[in-house]
């Protein structure tokens, strides 16, 4: 099996101090929050530049220039409402260390982004859901094999779709928990890969009980086959739990250090 | 689903300390490891007072009454190879709080341990090996089998055999440890509760990863179904773990103090 991957999630509109680096075109803050992620293990980056309805293009073309020029091609996932945005930001992108990732399709108005990652031989993070949220697995399968079928007719390998079974806030759907993981189960047993935003599980918790509860989380899914999440990659917790986990998952090979790596 | 049940395993003859005050019926050591474990939230207490060929009747004897008396009949495990012992320990033990856990049998040697689990209406820990480790899930769940129509015949019900998989020490059988996953989830799967020494896959690690890797193996393994295992309760990173594994799982319900519970 292979190893793990982390997307890291901090370089986002949704924290002021990004937001307004992308606003200015300011690389430090940018790049300080990307050394940050690498350094602590994260694979993939997202990018996530919000909806850029008037600048998007030039933005996000700034944005993977800067990080893959800074950080030797570092793979990218583009993450915005804005399509041309993305388009515009796969047509500047090094794969040298990866394909660029679509951030994402959904089963109902976004399912033009699976089209989007089709042209472009990128990988889409494919939401299984329609509008709203699914109220059972068998919703969910419904999506996801919407989502495949529109990839497979476009050319897509099954490979680069990565569905994202929505976790939930367990403050309010405690009850969901185990649905969502079992869901996770169903895709891997199709032998998809899996991803998603894992610390919306956490969400409204208080911030010590955060990082134990998505560690927690995140071992639970990748006994599911999880391939890969959505995470804060500064959180030291979950990062060696996610390592863990692959120890035991014979992804890596053991070594004393392996915490280190 | 009912809560994770913890054993708690820091009453063993392995201990020197804990050895020492057995042999010299020494109540001090004995209270205060007990008292830390409850503390920190054991369920059960194992006594494994080793193989006490000698003086184990009258020592178990002594153990039970000792930490029933001061624990308000805190449920125990009778951990020893005289079985004499564990007969004479179940003689003085108070069921108020649950039955006392005959620990252990197997499919080979300590067969019988299921025999005096069954006369004396008690918890056994099933151990799915014959003599050395099972090669494979084949073969353990044929020990299941064996010690699970063993019981029956002597009028147990399912749910007080305890099956142990065995748990493998990571270091050397890395690529055992999904096999081992995977067999909890056999167990699970036909209603039955399991139980381990979880801390045996982390055996031979530096001491400051066991807690990480151990944390990371019972998340896997309580997604898999697992219902008890025998632990150190003062491993502060593994009690937050199955606490927080019994919310995901809908055990317990969430409340931002769940931790301190």
């Amino acid at each position: 099996m292979a190893k793990f991957i982390t997307i890291g999630e901090r370089l986002s509109t949704t924290a002021p101090a990004v937001n307004k680096a992308f606003t200015e075109r300011d690389p430090e803050p940018i790049l300080a929050r990307a050394k940050q992620q690498l350094d602590a293990g994260a694979f993939y980056l997202d990018v996530n530049i919000g909806p850029a309805e008037s600048d998007g293009v030039e933005l996000m073309k700034w944005c993977v220039e800067l990080l893959q020029s800074n950080f030797d091609n570092v793979p990218l996932a583009l993450d915005t409402a804005n399509k041309a945005a993305i388009e515009a930001g796969i047509s500047v992108y090094n794969r040298a260390k990866g394909k660029p990732i679509v951030n994402s399709a959904d089963a109902a108005g976004r399912i033009e982004y699976i089209d989007l990652a089709a042209a472009n031989d990128a990988i889409v993070i494919a939401l299984c859901n329609g509008e709203g949220i699914a109220k059972d697995n068998d919703e969910r399968m419904g999506y996801l094999m919407t989502m495949l079928e529109r990839g497979m007719e476009h050319g897509m390998e099954g490979e680069d779709l990565w569905f994202d079974p929505l976790f939930l806030v367990t403050k309010g759907m405690q009850d969901k928990q185990m649905e969502i993981l079992e869901f996770i189960g169903q895709i891997s047993e199709q032998g998809l890969n899996s991803t998603g935003g894992l610390s919306n599980n956490s969400n409204g918790m208080p911030k010590h009980i955060r990082p134990i509860m998505d560690s927690a989380m995140v071992a639970m899914a990748m006994m599911q086959g999880l391939t890969s999440a959505i995470v804060n990659p500064n959180d030291l917790r979950l990062m060696e739990t996610i390592k863990s986990c692959d120890v035991i998952k014979n992804n890596t090979l053991y070594a004393d250090s392996y915490l280190e790596i």
